[in-house]
This record gives C-alpha cells, structure tokens and sequence, in this order.
C-alpha cells in the first residue's frame, strides 16, 4: 500500500507543487522549468529504501487505528525529502569524483549543456526539502525537529565526504591512509547517518518520540546496521554476482577505500604489500585480477562471514538493550532486508 | 560599538565553537580542520555590511534600554551567518563562473589540492549557518522564523543564479537574452533578497515583528534598493574610479548581463548593435574600448542620473506609504549609505 504511493505518480505532483504552484512570479519561469528538469532526472530512480523507511517505521511506532491518512501522507513526503537529500549529495558527489554514470544513465553533470552549472542544480535540490517540509508539516509540533534533524544530517554527510576526499583524493595514492578506524569514520558520517538513523529518526519524530536518550539507543543500533550495509556493499562489489547485483563493480579500479582493501592492510605481508601498492588503482585487467587473486589469498570471503556473523551478533544485542520502548521491529524490519542480501 | 564587534576576532570565537567545541569524536579532526581552514580563508574579508545591517536594524527596532547584551550578541551571530550564506554562494559561483581571483586572492577553488573538493567545502559554509544559529538562538522565539527565512532566502538566490547562468552562459553569446525584465529579475533573485531583505527581516523576527503585512512592506522597500544598488554597481564598474573603488571594472569583458548593456541594447540602432555585438564580451583593449565609446555616445552617464533620482523619488514614497509601523530610519540608514556612494 505504501509501496504503491511512494511512486512517481506521488512524486510528480510533489513536482507540481515546487514549480507551479506557488512563487508563480512570471519572471521565474525559466529558473522553475530548470527546477522541474532537475527534479525529475535526478531524484527518481533509485531504490528507495531511505525514503520508504519513513512510512514503514511509523506504521511500527503508531498503532493502525492511530495512524490517519493525513499522516500516511506526511510521511511519504517526508520520504521524498530523503530522496531529495540523496538527490542533492549524489549530483555533487558525481562532480567531485569525476564520475560518468549514475543508477545506468549519464551523471547529470555529463548532460550536454549541464557541467558545472549542477553546482547550483544540486543546491535547488537541498532547497527543495525545506519547502517541501514547510507545506506539509508547518503546523506539526514536529516541524522544528525535522528542520534541525535535516541539517545536522546534511553537516554530517558532508564531514563524512570531506573524509572521503582527503583519504582517497582522485589521483593521488596512498594506501597509507587506508586504516580501518578512517574507513569506519566514513562510512559512518558519509551513510549511516542519512540512510539509517535519518529515516527512523524523522519517524520517531512524527510520532511525537523526541526523547534524546531514545534517539542516542535508536542511532546506536541504526549506525551498526549503516556500518554493516556499507561493507556489504563493499564486499558485493569485488564477490556478488552481476546478474543478481545488476552491476559490475570498479571499487578496484577506481582506488576506492573499500572495506576490503582495508582489511587485506590489516592482514598482507610486506610482499603482498606491494603487489597490492602495484596493481590497486589500475583499470588494466592483469592488475584488477592480481588484486582479485590477492583478495582469495588473503582468504576475504571467510573474513567476511566473520565479520558479518558478528556484526548479527552485536545488532542482536544492541536491540535488545538499547532498543528500550521502542518496538524492536523497526529495526527487525531493516536488519531482514539487509543481512544476507546478495544485491 | 557594534563594528567593533562585528570583528575577525569574534567570527574566530564563532569558528572555535563550530570546530572544536562540539562534535569532538576524534576520528574527525581531520574534517574539522578542514572546516576551520574554510571558514577563515572565506567567510572574512569582505566589507561585512549585509552582516552588520542586522544590528544596525535592530538598533532602530528596540529601544536601547530593552536591548540586552544577550541580544546584541545573538544579532552579531545572525550577521555572521548572512556572511557565511554569502560565502557559501560565491565559493560556489567562482567555480561556475570559472573566476579566478576574489577580495584580491585566488578563489578559494583555485588554492593548490582544492579543485572541486570547493563544491563539499560550499556545503559546509552553508551548514555552519545552521548549527549557530541552533547554538545561539534555539530558545528564543523566533528560531523557527529564521530557519525558514534562511532556508527561502537561499531558494531565491538560487533561483536567480539558475537565471543568471542561463541568460549569460560563459561561452555562448546571444545580445537578445539581455532584456531589462530579464536584468530586473536576476537582481532581484541574486543579490537583494539575500543582501537587503535578508538581513533586516532578520532583525525585525528578532524584535518580534513577525506580521507578514509588515514583512511585505519592508521588502517591497529593500527590494527596491537593491535593485538600485546593484544597477550603481554596474555603473561604477564601467565609470567608476579605480582609485576610489579599488577594482578595475570587467563586465565588458566577462559578457556581463550588466544595466548598462541592458540599457544600450534598449536605445541603439541597429548599427550600433552590429558594433556592440562585435565588440561586447571580448577581452582586446580595442573592442573593450569601442563599447564603452558606444556607452558614451549613448549617454550612460545621463541615463543612469535619471535613474538613480527616480529611483530616489520611488523610494521615499515607499517608505512613506509601506513603512507602517517600522521606523524610517531602518530604511534610511541604509540608503544614505547607498545613494551617491562612489564605490
């Protein structure tokens, strides 16, 4: 049911809102008609797990009978505002890393006659969700919170893409900088926080838990799942299968601090070192495949049914200490869909 | 009193709070000082008036024995925080406008291992707004009013920079895109809301003026002159003394949609347009000079008087008829400092 209104239907006529029907000074036409454009190349299209996060959260923290369609609503759009947060960092990200493509098409930026003009393009985005918010929930006792939840979560995505930057900068390399509390710092501002504890948090708001001891538990467990997700995903990228992952993935290549390369520093020779230090970084498929063979060596896939069981183990534990009033199935309901995935 | 605080030594206290008084894990001191090192290179240095209006209006709106020292301080934040939305845009726009220098120093993007990583370095200006302003004006009763002013006075300057770089993108030249309605909205959107709307509906939420009739009458009023004062900066970059104003004008050059094009293009015949065509946006003294030989034919100096008397009249009747409630002296304040300003 929810799944059905978090669509592009429901999207379009957020659209519809932003450019049409208020700040209709004529003059604007060609700046909202921009808007417009940006919207809907940039934030359909994804999963949407984030956004749909909100909605399924709050059907766990609010009884059915409790649970109005006028909040349903809300919380959709609140759904959308993550997506548009999302929006706004991957369109800068792109910019930043020199990336080509984005969820099968061009990165917005590559668009002919785009470029650098994103700039401003991701900004309209950002922009979007405080408008978005101020109509629908201006008169929620929970407006301010969402406000303030947005920001701080912004600030901490963008601490955890200034980390990114200076540890793997495009074109410099260092394997030096690749440390395991570096690699769990990134993961944590640049994700976690937005894609995990954001969503829930927003839902905790809505229906009215502004508690901080509950928030700090909740935020606990949600970034041990954002940390788990990551590294997942990591792992997926160099051992899933393209035909189920539906991509092929270039963490090697593209030098990135990936969880794996990671712990191979933990664990290599000094030999391994630097055929590790030769071969990291390189689009050459010899190279590609020494690192690959390496990553075997180093025994990664046992590693990381190590490191996932325990992680299991630790989220099991943490609900069951911290989630407190919460019920525990908004956070059942997340660890189902992410441990064990293979996409 | 108030200048004497509006200083770079206050702003330092502000980036110690932002930098190492909270948020403390460890793991991001790195992004930190990075923050901290964005902040000093760009949010000081430049003539700080739109900071300083804040106070500056305050000071007209409350009566000196009910303005406490709490609130003086908390207006010299809110200033603060203009200066850092300011600094926010202009580290973004040099990158998009591909500038090269700013305040007489390399743009920021330009310093050595800076590049794009400017983009995230943007959203961290943008982001330290918020988290002083949840610092120092959280429990006050007008937080939420200027969230929300930040957050639409951002909207419109990116809806104005949306139009800025559609009209006059760098590389394509088309005369016909620079219409006055089109100059007049770019003005409006770009520079006046944020530069002096912004800073005086600021101070009113703060002196508890919250009435949204009181609020379109001062922007009507701060609209005004910022259209004024934009249209004297062009004026001045093209006749202006660079010994007195302390730049040499380039809007010639750079393919500016400046007034006094706009107002050429209003009056020339089509063999001065041919001229101007040939000659507008092009970097060789010869061309830059026929411009402004055409400029000087065509009366600039004249047209541009008859404007800003005009532009006075209109003015004085604005704030006769829409200052309400509001103390002239807010408004005239700021025009005196504007009107026959030589730089």
């Amino acid at each position: 049911m929810s799944r059905i209104w978090f669509e592009s239907s429901h999207f379009e006529e957020l659209v519809w809102e932003l450019t049409e029907q208020d700040l209709t000074d004529p003059v604007l036409r060609d700046a909202m008609n921009r808007l417009k454009e940006v919207l809907l190349y940039n934030a359909p299209g994804g999963k949407r797990n984030r956004g749909l996060s909100v909605i399924g959260s709050l059907r766990e923290l609010v009884p059915p009978t409790k649970l109005t369609q006028d909040t349903v609503q809300r919380a959709l759009v609140v759904g959308w505002c993550i997506e548009l947060l999302q929006a706004f960092f991957l369109v800068a990200d792109d910019i930043m890393d020199a990336s080509v493509t984005r969820r099968g098409r061009p990165c917005w930026y590559k668009k002919d006659g785009i470029g650098l003009d994103a700039i401003n393009d991701a900004f309209l985005l950002e922009a979007s969700i405080y408008r978005l918010l101020r109509r629908h929930c201006r008169n929620q006792p929970y407006y301010v919170h969402l406000l303030e939840l947005f920001n701080e979560t912004s600030f901490q995505t963008e601490l955890g893409q200034a980390l990114d930057l200076m540890t793997a900068p495009p074109g410099h390399f260092d394997l030096n900088r690749f440390t395991m509390e570096r690699y769990k710092a990134i993961v944590k501002y640049k994700t976690a926080f937005y894609s995990f504890y954001l969503p829930v948090a927003a839902a905790m708001y809505m229906a009215g838990i502004k508690d901080e001891e509950e928030h700090r538990n909740a935020k606990l467990i949600l970034l041990e799942m954002g940390e788990f997700f990551q590294i997942q995903d990591d792992y997926l990228d160099c051992y899933g299968d393209p035909a189920v992952t539906g991509k092929v993935g270039t963490d090697i290549q593209d030098n990135k601090c990936s969880w794996l390369v990671v712990t191979a520093m933990e664990v290599l020779t000094p030999e391994q070192r630097t055929e590790l230090e030769a071969c990291y970084g390189r689009h050459d498929d010899a190279s590609v495949e020494k690192v690959k063979a390496l990553y075997d060596i180093l025994e990664m896939p046992s590693l990381y049914r190590k490191y996932e069981d325990e992680s299991y183990q630790r989220l099991q534990k943490l609900i069951a200490c911290h989630a407190q009033n919460l019920p525990h199935a908004v956070f059942l309901n997340f660890a189902k869909k992410i441990y064990k995935r293979k996409k």
